[in-house]
């Protein structure tokens, strides 16, 4: 079935798919608010009747939370699952916003027209690209490339409850050949990326106690052991010199890049100054002898996320305090195992311990990288397919955050996910004016397009 | 004037001297709540009328806070100025008392009698030790043993706002050749002590910014530099791994204890074991080589007082946060500088910033340290009044905390000051059940007797 009918479909029928995209983006589904649950609802229920205008059985199915969309459409080629989310973020401070963000406009920026309204990028415009690029193929071939669903959840912004037992309940129906995820972006705004590479997280809590009673730091101090010194003493340590982490056996599992994806890295021309700019910083603070963006994607890190001790108010009081208290979380990569990572941390923090201080941990959370198979024929048929829509070569990307889903496919249905999103740093999501390029729309849809072409 | 029947009068007199006491006691003159203003008042009263009904000129001294007492005494010996406060601790929280903090009761305990009331020890109990004792030897010779002044303030637990002030407007009425200062307390429950050291503080507030603005720990973790990592490396190399303060000069103008001062305290065969056990701690945190007394009394310390930055709230938040603050204090002793020790502070912090770091800092107060002039003639006499009245020798010690009123006594009248107090360990100052020993009180009273007829 050819391609260019299809894109030139697309391109004649732009002003209605925005026209539909702004249907869903005034219906304002934020997941976290109980007053918005019927919101949520009358989104999948839209969603439902427009998959089924263009031939998908699509269905609400109920969870405990908000409805998840399941659809399925018939074609001749593999089965592919696309995976979006129709909830979106809360509005506060309402009082920023430009506009309602319920009520999208299209606005004339210096950098092109942007639809922008609460959503539009995260993730209703992104999950919007595929649905219009299923609609224009079935317009032009009255049928599908391929045999394609669709699993669109309705949490996604509130911690997604229902996401992994709807899974483990449905893995037969959603069990598929490929996964795609549209809810990530370019690559600096202009290059096509596909994620290949997710870091893990391990979340500790930890308290140090020394005296079993605030102290007066006058009565007490010089001879009585504060906490925190000791636990400056345990964070400081974390990082040697270099600006490696020095918790025994923090780097086993911790691949070196192949050669080839350093050299697409190395080709992207990454521009850390800028980066690092934007946040009133210059340097970069990691590992000496990576590159930023190794630093950011393909090595592990150790953060302390937050710190208390003592007295914190307004003044001074001389308090030799009884207990401190961090935050601390490392970015995991590789095959870098979490639970060897806390039993070493805990380790290591309980040698650092002078006889009088006790430690307590507390546990927050532990997830292994994400790492894709690229050896998958899918993504380089993909990153062709992205290649020529752009006009720029397309780059396999690292993720320094976390994007469970992509994982949750692997684990629970085997599933291989291609985490593929055409936002912008500059779309504002989780913000205030939340925008997204009429140009990411509009090549989003064609990349698609082309992808499903590949694809099949 | 012999002492003995002076001596014989305090005994004899001991039920209506603990009646007054708890007249006293019965005012609730909480300084720093404006509620209690009217019954400061009245406590002022009350002493001013107690001063008079013994034949001194005594008068309430309007402050724009609360007044001062202010009395006069003729004798034929020296001028002698003694200093306490009429004010006291609010009582909160309440419901920790065995009964009314305002209803002095004597109660039998297993270590003997006490009076049990907020303010019993510090300091309307202490305060009228010295009033007993004038009482008595007006009571058997018709007139004092020397030019005898009193100087009660009403501020002292609200920080003592018009002290300054009301001492420099009245210098020449209230210099005098010695001045006794009744608000410290008995070495170990069991040794009489003139405190003859005090230590100075500087007060800093420390500010390190990192990123403009707190950021994604994912998106950011590895390359941009976490101020708190930054903080806690400072605060970590503040100390040596031998317990010594690294800040540049910190030690210049520390002096080695004289060796017939460290006999002394020596000799009181200090229970650091004990001392540090009640709080739950066993080890000696302080320099290496230096015994719990000195670490406590004689030695500079370095205290970190608070630490707070990123994300400190339940559960877990994957911030980088911009900002880490700690509040830090300096504990000094002897000729240190505090105007140097801040500067070569901010300095060494300075030294230690990354280059995308900034600090800001905050001063929170600073003041030397308290060094007695032993050699004044007074102190060897009053230290023999002690040690015959306890029947153990009475030591020379430190405070690790300050007393500021012995350095304005020094500084703005040019008057040396003895500190002596016969509160115990367990008095419960600035607690709920607050008590004061009849021992006290009643070997309180004699022990000025005796220190008045060694110094006329």
């Amino acid at each position: 079935m050819p391609l260019d009918p299809v894109l030139a479909r697309i391109d004649s029928d732009l002003p209605q798919a925005i026209s539909r995209l702004q249907e869903l983006l005034r219906i304002p589904s934020i997941s976290t608010d109980p007053a918005y649950k019927g919101d949520c609802d009358t989104a999948a229920d839209w969603l439902v009747a427009d998959l089924n205008s263009i031939g998908f059985r699509a269905e609400k199915r109920p969870t405990p939370g908000h409805p998840m969309v399941v659809a399925h459409g018939d074609g001749p080629g593999p089965h592919i699952m696309f995976y979006g989310h129709y909830d979106v973020q809360p509005v506060d401070p309402l009082v920023l916003w430009t506009h309602d963000p319920f009520d999208p406009v299209i606005e004339d920026t210096a950098k092109g027209p942007v639809i922008r309204a609460r959503g539009a990028s995260d993730d209703k415009g992104q999950l919007m690209t595929f649905i219009e690029a299923c609609r224009a193929w079935k317009s032009q071939h009255g049928t599908l490339p391929a045999h394609i669903s669709f699993f669109l959840e309705g949490e996604e912004e509130s911690g997604s409850p229902s996401l992994i037992p709807f899974m483990r309940a449905h893995a037969d129906e959603l069990r598929s050949d490929i996964a795609l995820i549209c809810d990530t972006g370019l690559f600096a705004d202009k290059t096509p990326s596909i994620v290949t590479m997710l870091r893990g997280l391990v979340g500790e809590q930890i308290t140090i106690t020394g005296p079993s009673k605030d102290l007066h730091s006058g009565m007490y101090g010089g001879a009585a052991m504060n906490p925190i010194r000791v636990l400056s003493r345990i964070i400081a340590a974390l990082h040697d010199d270099q600006g490696r982490v020095t918790v025994p056996g923090f780097y086993d599992g911790v691949p070196e890049l192949p050669p080839e994806v350093a050299a697409q890295w190395q080709a992207l021309n990454f521009d850390h100054k800028g980066f690092l700019g934007a946040v009133g910083l210059s340097d970069l603070a990691g590992e000496q002898g990576r590159s930023a963006l190794e630093m950011l994607w393909s090595r592990p890190t150790c953060e302390v996320n937050g710190i208390w001790g003592g007295y914190t108010g307004d003044g001074f009081k001389t308090v030799l305090p009884s207990q401190a208290h961090a935050k601390i979380s490392f970015r995991l990569v590789g095959q870098q195992d979490p639970a060897a990572i806390r039993t070493n941390f805990r380790a290591f923090v309980r040698a650092m311990l002078p006889p009088d201080c006790t430690v307590e941990f507390h546990e927050h959370g532990a997830s292994p990288a994400g790492q894709m198979s690229i050896d998958n024929p899918a993504f380089e048929a993909a990153r062709a397919a992205l290649s020529d829509e752009w006009g720029v070569p397309a780059a396999y990307v690292g993720c320094g955050g976390s994007i469970p889903i992509a994982g949750y496919f692997k684990d629970i249905l085997g599933v291989d996910a291609m985490l593929i999103g055409f936002a912008k740093d500059d779309d504002a999501i989780h913000s205030p004016n939340e925008k997204y390029d009429v140009e990411s729309f509009h090549k989003g849809i064609r990349s698609w397009a082309r992808i499903l072409a590949a694809l099949t």
